[in-house]
């Protein structure tokens, strides 16, 4: 038995996310039918970022244990040969059998896209939040992120129905940065909350069109107000951009920053 | 009745092309579709340029005769309502009754996209030829296509099956450059030939590739040797840019390049 990391890319719009469910299409579902069908017996695929129904990745990382002689470099190939169009293999490598893609990460960093512009632009649609009706200051937005440094209790982004016993979060950077047409909020955490990205930005925009203060924002997530932060930004706007691990078992050109931002040039 | 022109934009992966063909699923064929239902009688819907299978358009356009009293500028969102999500209507304006989505227009500008990396992405893929053989030399990729500027028989770059009586093009620019990864090739012609821009970018790449000289490639189809033209590049890296009228009846910012380029940031 050889424990393969697999590097993964998927467009999220037509996935029930990552995770298995019952009559969803789910990214999980899709690698474990091919691998299970290839292996002849049930295969178990583990995902290092368990993105929500709608949401793109960019260099997700997973783990299976294969049996037989596939030399471990070979399965990318093997499995685009036979995956939908809208999963890719990047690479795949050997790695330890204590090697977990979930446990061994020690850091997730997401990038959510805002397009600014009036017009809607359907190459760029799918893969961002089409936000036009105010402008958006995002200087007071990246100010915002900043008291979130740190461990934090973000109770007030954690969708209801989550399986976490605490709502602790270790965040390591939060940006927000624009880039002409386009706004970007990246955050990085050794792990997540359930929803937690989309509420987060959700709430964000308020700061950004000058509906809240920097220092509402802050008092609302301290204060734990979760009843307060109803709206999560669309799924089609985040992408999981990559994963960290204290020894990262595929070359940097693979996984470092591997979601194209957008040009426009008028 | 009042003649309507639209500005359209669509992800050609998942279309036989523009024109309406017997059991393929076609770009005009939905149009005609849509609109035919909403008028209650048969539409017809006449496009600037008949992109191939599997080409996108950032700016396509198109015209059909509307009976009723629906303000031209609410097609756009009317349309939008009830077209499937890889067509996007961007625009609709009143146009005059002679004026004409193709036979007015004089010109088509298309873009074709090679991404020359090592590395496959998934949210590239489907817009580009992965070129990544051998380096490509886009000066001389320019050069090459200088020779081809004004009135040229391209009968060499004309696909077999072409309804065309002659094979005269008036190209009004050309340019083949390199930005990061990507190498670009954007003609503009007042009309193309069937399949031209896929097989003349099928053969500038051995220019590029060192495969043949300048000169060998202009003598090629100086010499109309259209059996030597054998590779058509892949659809997916063409794009109808844009397509010029001496009026044009929509805004710049809705038609001059709308086709996203992509930023790879390493």
């Amino acid at each position: 038995m050889a424990r393969i990391a697999l590097l993964l890319q998927y467009i999220g719009s037509k996935f029930a996310g990552w995770q298995r469910q019952p009559h969803q299409r789910t990214v999980q579902e899709e690698l474990e039918k091919v691998l299970s069908d290839l292996q002849q017996r049930p295969v178990k695929v583990i995902g290092a970022g368990r993105t929500d129904s709608g949401v793109h990745a960019a260099a997700q990382v997973a783990h299976f244990d294969a049996l037989g002689p596939v030399p471990p470099e070979n399965w990318a190939n093997i499995l685009n040969a036979r995956l939908p169009d809208d999963i890719r293999v990047r690479g795949s490598a050997a790695v330890p059998p204590d090697w977990h893609a979930r446990f061994s990460a020690n850091s997730r960093r997401y990038r959510y896209t805002i397009y600014t512009a009036n017009d809607p632009n359907i190459f760029i649609q799918p893969f961002c939040w089409h936000y036009y009706h105010n402008p958006l200051d995002t200087q007071l937005m990246h100010q915002a992120l900043q008291p979130l440094l740190g461990e934090q209790d973000l109770m007030a982004f954690c969708r209801a129905n989550s399986g976490r016993k605490h709502s602790l979060v270790r965040m390591q950077d939060a940006q927000c940065y624009r880039d002409g047409d386009f706004v970007y909020v990246e955050l990085q955490a050794q792990g997540f909350l359930y929803g937690m990205v989309r509420l987060l930005v959700g709430l964000l925009i308020y700061v950004g069109n000058g509906d809240k203060t920097v220092l509402e924002f802050t008092r609302l997530w301290q204060d734990k107000c979760r009843d307060q932060v109803k709206y999560a930004a669309p799924a089609r706007g985040l992408c999981l951009l990559r994963v960290g691990y204290p020894v990262f078992p595929f070359p940097q050109h693979l996984w470092f920053d591997t979601q194209p931002k957008f040009l426009l040039t008028r």
